[in-house]
Parts: structure tokens; sequence; C-alpha cells
């Protein structure tokens, strides 16, 4: 069932030890076929280094198993509602990447600093609020789907796909893109501009964001109709 | 003799360099046997790249060297110690890992900002008092039995398996766990949590803790008698 | 058409992504022909792990393409710019490097704290304003232009080839050399001269720059027609 | 001529770019052979990649090449100053490693923070003064002797197998040892205290160094008459 999703769901998650965005198991990625309704995530707490991809497991959007010897990872609840509230993404990765999870936990949104943010992301990378006392508790998934409703309302009134990705106070980054493979690509960005603006405000404690029309022409050089960096004309 | 727990013991020690928690030979791992009374731990000042299991050196609950080529770690007293204190510990870790030995010689506990921090560790990290100058100066040994007596004296009164370490002032990080291997998985943690703590304070220097029931949450889906993360039912 | 040429460029490329200076495609390396007039340039957005030097783009000075099978860079106008305004260089680099980006985005020029900067930099290594709306607005490649006309205006009445490399505001790091490996070399070590002088500051928030005698002495010790430094006497 | 001592100082050098102490050829080591008073040093210029042990330049104690095809390191005359000032040592390290040289470049002694730094160093790693234009000026070979000359009068009346190691102001740090490949140990020792300190202010700007007799009983545990680390008993 869905042996070239689980597949390619497979490769995404090894990129994330790859690219050093994980230590031991913390981090997951979901990829979803959107004709069958089904997607394949990663299992729970399963090692990247005996991990195959008949591990990966098949998840219904009620959040059904329906394929996999293995639990789904903890997470699930949460990359379930971005599938159903944004129907224009096709893959989520949770990481615990270490600088923009030191922006979780200092609940700051990263500034757009420069180019190499804005070829991606485009404005500030928001800092999802603190979830309440009755957002984290209850029975297990309650606190996953809450995460995730939290973060749909950051983006209320956004495009997701302008600004794939977000860091959730006190916890991690969540990023997203049309697949898979490009959520996790956008995991590599948003940990490299994280860290890069860190070290502007170390520089300058008083650092500005990039003016407007650089993020506009960094972004849509990329991104908009008229794109015209790669090899590829998306216009 | 303790065959097993000599090749999980060397194993452990192995991660050390290998995660980059060491340099040179600063690093020791133990595992005890419960039954016999007898633990196992690295040589002293032995090169991680010609180490063998069968260097490791058995020693009793009394410091005594029942087996082994080499002088045990200089370390040894403070693990027995521990060992002694704490009947629900299987192994100890100590490495001068440079963020834990950061905060160590800042006289910081680690604060828990995120649920990376509370997935592990139930509550900040503390930071064992700065040693007298009687608990320090004496007969070789002494200083190390001191040491493991200001660790037990900073746990008093707690779960020493709800916070499997802590920075000892001026020195670097001990941690524990139900066995060597888990003890180093801990260590791992401390110190991926410590780097992002110092990041966190770089953000925002009056960065506060993540709330308490996201610590408990954390720590309980992992933990509790309810925990529900990883394959394995653990209530 | 200019094999030799495209192996030293592609070379030159794959230096990149070893020496730790780019992610994904984020970089791109030239070298000129002064004699035909024609400069080879990377593809735009083409992965280092399967590019191959016959993929290195041929362009002329007035910026057509007049050999290869993908479009070039799409900071080749820049590339461009600089090589009909200095005769003297033979290589241009361009990368999104973190610590000097990290200066670029905190809009900083990067003093000359030490003789490991004065080695190859003579003075600071400037900081370009940032561009203004017009400048960065209209159709591609005007903005890159612009960027290039940006960076020579930095470098009025000054020799590039005695500071061969500058910061962007909000952008990052270009460097440029006698050749492209030469332009290379520089951004390694543009790279990590921004990395100390953010320690340096962070040691002492209040460091001088090396005194200008010193800054003399490494230079020309290296640079100058007295230089003594490496196997060959250039003087 | 001195085989063995140059395959000594070779291996010591390739350590340095093994161990992360090095970009390109940013780094010389030598060794010392009493008895015939000559000294063995790595060539100027030339990259580890292809450097081989009969590359080595012998030197005599005028500082006159008696063996070798190439010009020995520009450090060179720096080196035999060292040599001739203090019997007791057999190797000597320059490099710009990246923590220690920011310390130079901010002109501040690293501070005894921990044990780590105790296990080697006794007490404040010191800061060379900012030599002078006079002593920075004149003939190829004067800038180096005097930098010698500042070391060794930074050190005056103090023992420099105590503190095996400095920092030169806006330059970088020396080492030393009983050999070459203790030298490259203390280099390895003081980049990663040099980088413990750093941190260590970081997480309190006020931090104080560890207590005397911390500090007194970690250095001579190791490295006293009574010194009982390691499995070698000193005494």
């Amino acid at each position: 069932m869905l042996e070239e999703l689980k597949k390619q769901v497979f490769e995404a998650n090894m990129e994330l030890p790859k690219r050093g965005l994980v230590t031991f198991t913390w981090g997951n990625v979901s990829g979803i076929d959107r004709e069958s309704g089904l997607f394949v995530i990663k299992p729970s707490g399963v090692s990247y280094e005996t991990m195959k991809p008949e591990d990966m497991v098949v998840v219904d959007l009620d959040g059904k198993v329906v394929e996999g010897n293995y639990k789904p990872s903890v997470d699930m609840p949460t990359h379930l509602e971005l599938y159903k509230a944004w129907p224009e993404i096709g893959g989520v990765v949770h990481t615990h990447s270490p600088w923009a999870t030191s922006w979780a936990q200092a609940e700051r949104a990263i500034p757009a600093y420069g180019t190499t943010h804005a070829d991606y992301f485009y404005g500030e990378i928001p800092c999802c609020r603190v979830m309440t006392a009755e957002e984290v508790a209850g029975e297990p998934g309650h606190y996953e789907i809450e995460q995730g409703k939290v973060i749909i309302e950051t983006f209320r009134g956004k495009n997701p796909m302008y600004v794939p990705g977000c860091v959730c106070a006190h916890h991690g980054p969540f990023t997203w893109g049309k697949d898979a493979a490009e959520a996790v690509h956008n995991a590599v960005v948003l940990e490299e501009v994280a860290k890069m603006a860190v070290r502007t405000e170390l520089i300058d404690r008083n650092s500005v964001p990039a003016p407007q029309y650089m993020l506009d022409k960094h972004f849509l050089r990329k991104h908009g109709k008229n794109a015209y960096y790669g090899q590829i004309k998306k216009g």
C-alpha cells in the first residue's frame, strides 16, 4: 500500500540525521496521498539506524492506523491537523533541531534578517503561543491535536506555503511543503536561518530585518509566478 | 567474570567519543551487577582508540579491584558512592562534555526551558555546590568519594531517576540510568539541553522555563505509568 | 571550449561544500579567461552532488551565454560587473556562509582583530550599503547588476586585491582573487575571520583592532614585494 | 639525519588538521633533539595533504637550516627562542585555532574556570602583551624572534611546564611540552578550555575561577610527585 510514498517518506526521514537536525529519534516526517486521503509517517521511537521503508505507518484522516507493524509517531495527531486544515501541503516535519528549538524556548519569532531567510520564508517565522494547561492535559493524543490547532491559529489569514514553518513555544519547529522532501528542505533552511539570526543579534543587538523590498525580491525570484531562479521556469 | 557486563560497559564507553562527548580520555562509564554487588568501569587514562572489552576493571562495593590489568578510572570512588546510595541505578557516566561543563563552571543549574529537557529530566538539572577545601584535600580517593557525597546531598529528598544527572561546580557533568547505556543516553541529552539553554538565553536573556504542566506532560508521556511514547507500553 | 577553465571552476565550486561554506546550492564560483573575454560559472540551482565540469556555463562580458546546457547562476550579472570593473581579478565567489552572512545581516564591517585577518585582508572587510528599492526592483538581472555596482562603489579608491572580499548588507559575502581557486581560498578565510571576530567581541565587547603596524607586517610578509612566507619568493 | 624525530614531528603536525586546530597551513609543530642541539620543524606554507616526513626541515640553535628541501616555517625563530630559553621543553606548537585566537584578539588571559583547565594548566593561561612597532618592524625573522622574547618575558619567574601555553595578543596560541606530541596535546586542551571559558561567561558574565585548592588538587593529581591519574605512577 502506497509503496512509493512510503519510500519517499522513509528517505525524507533519513535526511534528518544526515543533515544534523536530530539527536536519537527526536524527529518525524510524514507525507500524504491526497487522492486516497491517507498519509504515511515515521513509527514512534524507532532508531534511524535500523529503520526501513516498510516500517512506515499508514494513517487515515481520522487518525486511524490502516497499515503498519508499529505505532505511529506520537506527534501524528499534529501532522493530521495540518493536513486537514491546509489542502495545499503534502508533507510535514517536526524536529528538535537545536537552533530553531532555542528560538522556541525563548518564545520569539525569527526575524527576516536577510536573503537566505527570504529565499524560503516570506517574512518572519512565527513562534506559536504557549499552550494552555487545558490544551496540554487530557488523554493521549489530545495535547498533540491541540498543538496542531495552535499552529493553524498562528497562520490564520496567512498562506502557509509562503511561510512554510514555525516554532512552537518551549517545544520546537514544525515545517511543511508540497511533499515530504520539500518539508525537510524547509526544516534545514529554518535551522540555518535560526542559527544566523542568533549570530546577527550577537554582532549587533539592535539589528533590523532586511527591507521589505529585498524580502519581496528574493522570495518572488524563487517562488512567484515570475520566478527566475533554478533551471525550471515556474511562471 | 561478568563478561556480558564488561561488553556493555565497553560499548557504552565507546559511545562517548562517537557522540562527541569526550576529548582524549576525559570520560568514564560504569555499570553494576546488583546480584554480585560488583561493578565494571573504564580503566584510567587508556585511549579509546585501543581500548578493548577485556580492559574493563571489575570493582566491589568496598572499592577493591577484584579483576583487571589496569587501574580503574580515577573517578571510580564517585561512581561507587552513587551505587551505594541509590539502589535503583545501574550505570553511571562522567564526562567533561563542553556545554554541560560550561554550566558547571558558571555554577548554575540548567533551567527546564523546553520539552527536549522535560522528555528526560523532570525539572531543572541541578548544579552541585562548590566543594570545600577539606573535601578536596587528602589521600588519593578521598576527594572522589566526597564528590559522590556532594552529588547525593544535592538529590536529598529527590528521586534520582526523575532527574538522572547534574553538573558539579567547576568540574563537569555526571549522569546515570537503569544501566550503562541509558546513563550514556542521558549524558547525550544533558549536553544537548545544556547547549540549547545557553542559546535560549542568548535569544532572550530573560527567558522563562516551560510551564510546569508542559514539563509534567512530556516527562510522564515517556516515563510515567501511563507513558505512551515509543513502541512498548510501560504502564 | 575553455575545457581547462571549466575544470578549474568546477573544482573551485566543489570546494565550497567540502569546506562547509554552502548549504544546498547556496553558492557559486566563476573564473575568467581574460584573453577571450569569456568567463565560466556554475549553473543555477544544480546540486553539488551531481554537478560535472561540463555543466559549467560559458558567458561573455555582455552577459550572453555562449555555451552550456543550463542557465547560469542567477548571480551571474554580479560576477560580470566585478570582472568588467577590476581587470586584476580572475575569479569570483558568492556564498551564504553563516558567519560572514551574519555580519552582512547586522550591516557591520568585520574589524581586523588579528593576524589571521591581516594575512589575507589588509584592513577591515567592508559591509556594502543596503541597496535601494530602485536598485532591487525591475527585470530579472537588474538587481544582480546593481549588486555588483554597489560592491564596486564600496571599493572606490581602494585596491580590490588588498581586501579581496566584502559582505553585502542583509545578503552575504562575495570574495575574489587572481583565479577561481584563490577566490575560494579567500572565501574560506573570510568565514574563519568572521567567526573569530564574533567570538572576540563576546570575550570583550570593547575589543580593538590589531595595531596598524601588525596589520602591515602580516599582510606584507605574505603579499608585498618583500614577501617571505611560503616556498616561493614573490618579490 | 634525525629520522625518528622527523617522523614524530611530522605526525605531530598531522594531528593539527585531524583535531580541527588548523585551516589551510595555519600551524606548525617542531621537536628538538637536545643532544645534538638540532630541531625539526614543518616547512613553510606546504599543504598538510601532501606533506611527508622527509619534508621536515632540520635547524640548529643559531637558526641555520642544516638539512631540508624547503624553507622552514616562517615562525621558526619563535620556536628557536623558546628552545634556547627553556631547556625543559622538547616540542613547540603554533596554531590559529579559533577559540584560543579569539582570546588573543581580545587581549585577555583565559581564566581557570574548572578542572579541565586545571588538569593541564596550573592557573590562568596568560595573554602576552601587544608587541611594539619596533619589535614588529625590521628584517625577516626579527619580528618572529621578538615574538619569542615576548613569550619568555610573560613567563619570567614562572615554570613553563606548569602553564604549557599562552595566547599572543592579536595573533594566536603557542603551546609546548616535553616533546612534539605533548605540545600538540596541550594545544588541543588549550582550544577546548578556551571554548568552554567563552561559554562559561555567556552563562554568567560574572563567573569566578575554580577555588585554588581545586586547581591544586587537579593539577597535582596528574602532574605532581604524588600523581595518581593514569596507568603509570610518576612520583
